[in-house]
């Protein structure tokens, strides 16, 4: 009896040669967080249950995954430990377990896999990559920081070769200074109002006044409010109509302090103008954020939804510590955007990680590939040594199925005369090679030793 | 209420300078499995409960972990998932569910962490790193791939300069032949007597000899055996040793000719002749193997025990599919290793993923330093813009702290003159370099750029 080999539903596992574009993927987001200075960290993939659900009974402990091993199964014991369903907790915990170890502002990324129990259905995924990077002061950060998040993702996403793509950002403080402004001062009419506003795109401007007006704002507010979430003009546009507004509640003048402030960063970090959006209406329901927010979307699919979100957050890690930890933080939801992208067909090629397999044509010059596998490793390219007799045809088919780039093939002629015959398997041409002139050779066809 | 931040025993979570010489061994075991040819694969940490366990009610199944939502729990519904426990089932899952796609011989290498519900004690792992690569044949697969997994592992213990180590080898056919050759032909015997040889460093010679006569063996037989078992001659010497025996059994007849072609291609590969030894007394318990078998041995640190093994196998997945899928293995358990080799002090440092770190010494420099760091990004050095205002000394400390190795001052004397001051952190020492300059100046401070 056999059994049927496969995955669970809400996994995303890949053939070798979508596992190398998904890999460069992944290396290009780390040497971007890298190259502004982030740290790594990894932490395991499951915490002790009372230290992950800090908060009881929230949307997110219904998909929490609980892990028991077989000895606990037996004793009857409940599950102490749960697979992390994002890495903002790990990161709380980290940091207040290590405060006393961390330079501050602690600047780290992690990028590792995250767990849901969500119901199956296509585009959700159980296990999916987050690779987040946050800026975590101690008792302040300052908003400068707010700027430089965005500035890394345009890189990073510009090397992705995503397409054309627009960072939104706005900061709460505005708008809910706004409403402060307009007499509603009770947080939780304030959050409900935002709530209202994040449907924008979904619902249209006449509903969400409808909605906004139903919650105490007046006709006039609203229209306020309606106007500047709708506003296309460019930032310089949209801060002067927050200027003309000329109103003057506290937490308003800060965020708009604090918008001032990331445009004028942003420009010094030579971030394009049209890859960032001020754009009012990005409120993101999560009360977790205080300040700025960030939602990034790809311009030709925006039906994709945010595929790199953040923001601003006054205290990372209240539950673990008295310090008061203020940080700002992004992530990329890559498990995602790689399948929206793979669906889509926009991902682009990546070179092989195999740039050259060696055929001998008979086992007599086995040890001579060998030797000359070695060699060509040496120079720095990656190289297969194929041992397997056989005919030549189904050692090529072999190349072509796992899409290799190089074949060289060596048999007794060519070893007399010392040379080598190299086949450019996309091509499909072949040349005879002295051994001599093998490497310049293989600096044409291949565009730079691979390791 | 403030709750504990703590991890759970049985893993391993580290600062981040750690982390970075973690990150480093990683990425050379990456390296070092691409150069030879391996495409990458990641399987979910979670497998179908019936998929996962094949065999009932062995050892590792007592450790497994079980996963499970909060749904499923609420329903009163057993786990159906649970836990990776090691590389190798995922892998015969991956390949028997692919097989059409994959092209074979199929060589992949996996680098994801597993789970074991370990009892607690130090350096027993609940989660940690393995570091796998294959050779899957279809029905069949050279025996010459034997030697290349050797070469590779040389080749990345030396970049990850892990002191003088040895891979010890041999090749189970070998014992079993002359066991069968010596009238013990009962399979299970056979495996029992292994099982003895295996103890061979623990309990003595004398005791193996004693264990060994007592499960049938003649004393003659049992002193062939231990001498075998014992000679510390180097390859040519052994293999003179077994061919002067004339034995003539058929399992060890193969097993001796797999040998030798297996030391040919180790020289052939130019792999250092003290790096290998060939050594009978590797049995490995695990009847899984049914040829070579590997041991790694750290040559000053043998109570380490074996930092990377595997062997040869008949027969992958026959689980999930009736295709004959023979293959060749190893494995490098990294967590293990590092934790070692960090509790003996003997890791070699890393530098720094952080390069350069920009200290504006007033607020009004900030924006100058934005595009100083942009620059020195472009020219590929990684580079840390630092925005919090404050006195010089608590921002070195800050670099201190973080182990950075430059630090760059912007302030108002040296923006004039068209300078800036560049501080060796380690060296403590610092000069004033003209703009022109700088990056002649961090090329011989830094070795390289860093991304």
């Amino acid at each position: 009896m056999l059994i049927q080999p496969r995955t669970p539903t809400g996994t995303l596992e890949l053939l070798p040669r979508e596992q190398m574009v998904f890999q460069h993927m992944l290396d290009t987001i780390r040497r971007g967080y890298e190259r502004f200075g982030f740290v790594p960290v990894e932490t395991p993939v499951f915490e002790l249950k009372d230290v992950l659900l800090t908060k009881s009974g929230g949307e997110t402990e219904k998909q929490v995954y609980f892990v028991q091993s077989t000895g606990a199964i037996q004793q009857g014991h409940a599950a102490d430990l749960a697979l992390r369903f994002d890495l903002t907790v790990p990161l709380a915990r980290y940091v207040a377990e290590h405060e006393r170890e961390l330079a501050f502002p602690f600047r780290r990324y992690q990028i590792q896999r995250v767990y849901r129990g969500e119901r199956a259905q296509r585009g959700r995924f159980r296990e999916f990559y987050q690779c987040d990077i946050d800026i975590i002061g101690k008792d302040k950060l300052d908003s400068g920081y707010d700027a430089e998040l965005p500035a890394i993702i345009v890189q990073i996403f510009e090397e992705l070769k995503v397409g054309e793509f627009t960072i939104h950002f706005s900061n709460r403080k505005i708008l809910l200074g706004l409403l402060a402004g307009f007499g509603i001062d009770d947080a939780e009419k304030q959050k409900l109002i935002l709530r209202e506003i994040d449907k924008l795109d979904k619902i249209g401007a006449d509903k969400v006044c409808e909605l906004i007006v139903a919650l105490g704002l007046s006709i006039e507010h609203a229209d306020i409010l309606l106007r500047l979430i709708q506003h296309k003009g460019n930032k310089d546009e949209i801060l002067a109509a927050l200027d003309g507004l000329n109103a003057r509640h506290q937490v308003f003048e800060q965020g708009l302090q604090e918008v001032k402030r990331m445009v004028d960063a942003l420009r010094a970090l030579g971030v394009p103008e049209h890859r960032t959006r001020l754009n009012l209406a990005i409120a993101r329901g999560l009360d977790y954020y205080t300040g700025t927010v960030y939602e990034t979307l790809i311009d030709e699919h925006p039906e994709f939804g945010s595929v790199c979100s953040g923001g601003r957050y006054d205290d990372l890690a209240s539950f673990y510590t008295k310090s008061k930890l203020p940080g700002v933080g992004l992530s990329i939801g890559l498990t995602r955007l790689f399948d929206q992208f793979n669906a889509h067909k926009l991902l682009s090629a990546v070179p092989n990680t195999v740039q050259i397999v060696i055929f001998p044509l008979e086992q007599q010059y086995d040890q001579y590939a060998l030797k000359l596998g070695t060699d060509l490793r040496k120079a720095g390219y990656t190289v297969e040594n194929y041992w397997e007799p056989g005919k030549l045809d189904k050692k090529l088919r072999y190349a072509d199925k796992a899409g290799m780039p190089v074949a060289i093939l060596i048999g007794g002629d060519e070893v007399a005369k010392g040379t080598v015959i190299v086949k450019d398997l996309a091509a499909k041409t072949q040349v005879e090679v002295l051994h001599d002139n093998l490497l310049q050779k293989l600096g044409e066809m291949l565009q730079h030793p691979g390791v």
